[in-house]
């Protein structure tokens, strides 16, 4: 199943792709959020035949493809590639910081640059959407946790992120620098979320291409260490690293600025597209 | 004012302190949230007579003072003779990292260690509470924005923060390490944020004493630099870092243990206890 949330930001309505097709769900759940992610709910959804499902006329918005996200939780630096392209070693256990909830917008929202953001980078990212509660989850029982996948343009200010003294959050947190969506697709959709090809273009030039193969630590071992700090809650979504190919890593570096574009997919997950632009 | 949540974890009702009665305020909002922190309703509940609302009989238990917390924000290292005891430079911007605000309870509320912790400390700090949207606000207009104030216990797992690769978020997100309240008290009855009294006993024996007149940044400067890198919404609570007396400066260092008891209080906004647990 690929959910959708659909309508002006801050009342996106819940929808399902029938093959290219959105049809409104409204009549079955509120909303796509933690609270309609549990197996049996799924299920439910999933034995609706998508016919009987009206059909959203017109092009209207995408927003994320959750909704009321709680924890936003970040790893960093987990492609081995990416790790050497900006210098760092392997880190041992997971990197993990924060996106603020408040910088998720959906998958074609422009981007928007702070005010005195010079240093604005793309990143590419298999999202991944918690569907019940996990606390002390070992890697062989993980992905029975997750209720779906999803494209993440985990986008990063590098100056904020590594020259305002400490933890990178600051420059992944800005609003709209977490474009997430267009679709929440189910797990069983997703039958090995290692071996996804995933690239990300900017101005129509291939930057980013990799796969999920490459992860250092997988989504099941990420589940498990986070689990094993705190609760994973349903709606809670963890984007897993990015692989090479960000702006930081080029020589010289290369930054976004004001009206470029970027284009991202995943294997089986859609496409994302912004645009940039800045605050005033 | 001050306004209290009681009853059940996630099912706490709205309440106010009419000196020591706590009062109902169910009758006139649902919840204390962003959602009623803007000045025109915290205006409204300020003209109710408390005593045409009903007592809460009994001894019920007190939730954090704010429900549905977007973002939870940390500063760290803001107290001068803090970062010495820590042995670590004076930061030149605040250092900014999140506690999940699944990690909030209530001030009462048994904290948790997780399994294998076993450097957990703490940390009584000044907590912010958001009333109403800041974007690129100065550091003069910074306070109006602000809903009220609370006490916070930052509690801190030093290993998970320190020694697991990157970030201190780990150590600051286990579940229960966010005890939050009993009150938030409204802007109007703290005058000058910078000149409140703090302490924290374990066991009964005095650990940390402190004002928020060392602060290195102000509330007010805080507020003007992470509202330059994202948006503060209603409801977003910043914690404004911690004064000397952590377990982790002493010499040999001292951590919690199962059946300790911490005590906090900061001058004007109430007391917090917490037993200490672990994780089977």
């Amino acid at each position: 199943m690929k959910l959708v949330r659909y309508g002006a930001m801050g009342a996106e309505k819940p929808g399902l792709m029938d093959g290219d097709t959105l049809r409104d769900l409204s009549a079955h759940v509120d909303d796509i959020t933690g609270a309609v992610l549990d197996d049996a709910t799924l299920d439910r959804l999933r034995a609706l035949d998508p016919a009987s499902l009206p059909v959203v006329e017109g092009a209207p918005r995408i927003g994320a493809c959750v909704g009321n996200i709680g924890k936003f939780l970040c790893i960093g630096l987990n492609y081995s590639d990416h790790a050497a392209e900006t210098g760092a070693d392997i880190p041992e256990h997971p990197i993990l910081f924060f996106k603020a909830n408040s910088a998720v917008v959906g998958p074609n929202d422009d981007v928007m640059m702070p005010r005195g953001s010079t240093h604005t980078d793309w990143e590419v990212e298999l999202g991944v959407v918690i569907g019940r509660e996990a606390k002390y989850v070992s890697k062989e029982d993980a992905l029975d946790y997750v209720a779906g996948y999803c494209v993440v343009n985990d986008v990063s200010e590098r100056h904020f992120q590594t020259q305002l003294t400490g933890q990178w959050t600051k420059g992944k947190s800005c609003d709209t620098f977490g474009p997430t969506g267009p679709w929440l697709v189910t797990r069983d959709e997703v039958p090995d979320p290692q071996a996804l090809a995933m690239s990300l273009d900017v101005n129509g030039k291939r930057m980013q291409t990799g796969t999920t193969s490459t992860m250092i630590f997988t989504v099941a071992e990420i589940i498990e260490h986070l689990s094993g700090l705190f609760t994973l809650h349903p709606g809670d979504v963890i984007t897993t690293g990015t692989p090479p190919g960000v702006g930081m890593g080029m020589k010289p570096p290369v930054y976004l600025k004001s009206g470029d574009v970027m284009e991202l997919e995943i294997e089986g997950l859609g496409r994302q597209r912004q645009k940039v632009g800045q605050d005033a």
